[in-house]
């Protein structure tokens, strides 16, 4: 574990009034501990008092993983008829009943919810979301290295997968193409996400899904994709063009392009998140094509593919040094075709870093 | 959709007493809808009334999704403010204030199940696991034909990876290796779970993250992996000797392999799902190692690497045919090393065959 983490999740728990926060298996718990769990049917729980001490609930079978670590474990064995019992025992350690227990909504599953409840049933459970996001977000000098290094290999995976890109080769068959292309590369595994390769009018639905359709003469083809290094990762996307393409997608290319630019130049310590979205969405509204970028501007980065700063414009959080998020605008031309053209951004100490370099003007490929 | 599936459906939910089903993002709402959705910070939910009726809420920016379905479809924009209202209005259009709606507690988080309660104040949110369990426990000819595959393919790249493994090569590059050859083999992505290669003491800790940690003569090496086929995944454990090993890890591997044979025959329609941890369990007991076969001996297996029905002695769940798990018994020498020999099966009309057709003896590599 890390100590001077540990000492800050503390500092922030008993500003924000709590007494506890409880995790389930997810970035924030490993952030907390460094330690790896899956997520399953076997519940498993971290307790981290704002007096510093530090639980875990588990199966039997994980405990190997805390060898020498300052962790007080409460293991359970496999019938889940034991596990209530096990639960209780170790909020009755940390004496959790009528307390402040934070917990984080995105993450624990009613599976845990419920023990919690059965276990202290006269305390609250506040949301923790903020309290994490205000450690997680300003990323230190090993993060931002990770995350460079996530960008570094997706960027080469991506100039490596671009020979196999023509016409008759299916979206299907670019994803396989780029994600062992990742691994390759140096990439660990699992990705923060799976690769968006959409084309045609597939690119006009920004979460597509990976189809057996071949590319065609005149597709956009959007490609979305990340690594991951040391837990961190990175989040990319660029649009391609398959021969020759309608004027109009040439065009709204480079509005997305002059956004994306816009919105890399917005961010600065001290000027809320939503500069960037309102920098980058003004390229988009002033074209004519605002009705068509249908999302925020980004998100931020780090263990997770999304998470805090979102890029909205209604958002008032402050930018500080260290944030990391993306830059994203897209403009979706319904049953036609789509463009998006994202970078991974960093908060300096005047202004913002795009840790991606690859090019953005449009290719022309196949 | 499926709308043979989406019929079961609506007879299990009134078969249960359920007004309706309310799912998030998870391999259940695939099952139920065929439509891929990211678990993220935006909430979606799928609402599957008992009167066959089925709804989305979901960002604008997924609705293309639904193109040509029969869904209603209750898009939110991008402020989380506006969210609850939208939310509201499903339910009531559904009519669900006041009434019975099943939850799956193992994949709906506190972000969704808060949106619900605020909602329906009045509703009920029972444990809806068994109803959809029912459904996807008994795997169809489709199911099975995805699941033999991604056992073929995971065993073609254990295959693949093996002349790889020497004395010197580190748990981590045995993994990255498994990963290339997972996909080069046809695999798609996510893998069910990161594959687990742990050796020497690494592999006494069943539920091991690949480490730095360079193979030595004498290790035992666990090799623990799935692939995924149409969303269909397999999960094949093999312990493999570097060099000359000690003549307890020889014995220990005898016996697992033993216990593994045993609990593949045990399956049988119509007997309980307990009989194949007993059958397992007795092997090694009778042997003197009952104290380190730290788990169960097996889960089901089919869209998630573990689902019921669960392989415990106590679990009374009685075998049908299409019905699919694993064989997994292990032996672990705590600060030592372990083994684990794992299978696939599935029940047939009269008793259970292995997917799985890789050795099962210890094999000496390095």
């Amino acid at each position: 574990m890390n100590q001077h983490r540990l000492k800050k999740l503390t500092n922030a728990l008993t500003e924000s009034g709590l007494d506890a926060l409880v995790l389930n298996p997810s970035p924030s718990l490993l952030y907390a501990t460094g330690l790896h769990f899956h997520l399953m049917e076997r519940p498993v729980i971290g307790i981290f008092g704002a007096d510093g001490r530090v639980g875990l609930v588990l199966p039997e079978l994980e405990t190997a993983k805390l060898n020498g670590l300052d962790i007080d474990a409460f293991p359970y064995g496999e019938n889940p008829a034991t596990w209530t019992s096990v639960f209780k025992k170790a909020f009755d350690a940390f004496d959790l009943n009528g307390k402040r227990i934070g917990v984080e909504p995105l993450a624990m599953r009613i599976l845990e919810y419920r023990y919690l409840q059965a276990s202290a049933p006269h305390a609250t459970f506040p949301d923790a979301t903020e309290t994490i996001a205000s450690l997680r977000m300003r990323k230190d000098t090993d993060e931002i290295a990770n995350m460079r290094k996530a960008v570094e290999i997706a960027q080469n995976a991506l100039e490596a997968t671009l020979p196999k890109v023509k016409i008759g080769v299916s979206e299907k068959e670019i994803a396989a193409e780029l994600v062992m292309q990742l691994i390759q590369h140096g990439s660990m595994s699992p990705f923060p996400f799976q690769p968006i390769v959409s084309a045609g009018p597939n690119s006009a639905n920004p979460h597509a899904t990976p189809t057996e359709r071949k590319l065609q003469a005149g597709d956009l083809l959007v490609i979305d994709y990340g690594a991951m290094v040391n837990d961190y990762v990175s989040d990319i996307t660029r649009t391609f063009a398959i021969g020759e393409i309608d004027d109009e997608y040439r065009k709204i290319h480079e509005i997305t392009q002059a956004a994306n630019a816009a919105g890399r130049a917005a961010g600065k310590p001290g000027l809320p998140a939503g500069v960037v979205d309102i920098a980058a969405r003004k390229v988009i509204d002033d074209a004519g094509y605002g009705a068509y970028f249908t999302h925020r501007t980004g998100h931020g980065l780090g263990m997770e593919g999304h998470e805090a700063p979102y890029m909205r414009a209604d958002n008032q959080r402050i930018l500080e040094e260290g944030m990391a998020y993306t830059v994203e605008p897209g403009i979706y031309l319904p049953n036609r075709n789509g463009v998006r053209v994202e970078d991974d951004m960093i908060i300096t100490k005047d202004g913002a870093e795009s840790l991606t370099t690859l090019p953005r003007e449009i290719r022309v490929l196949g």
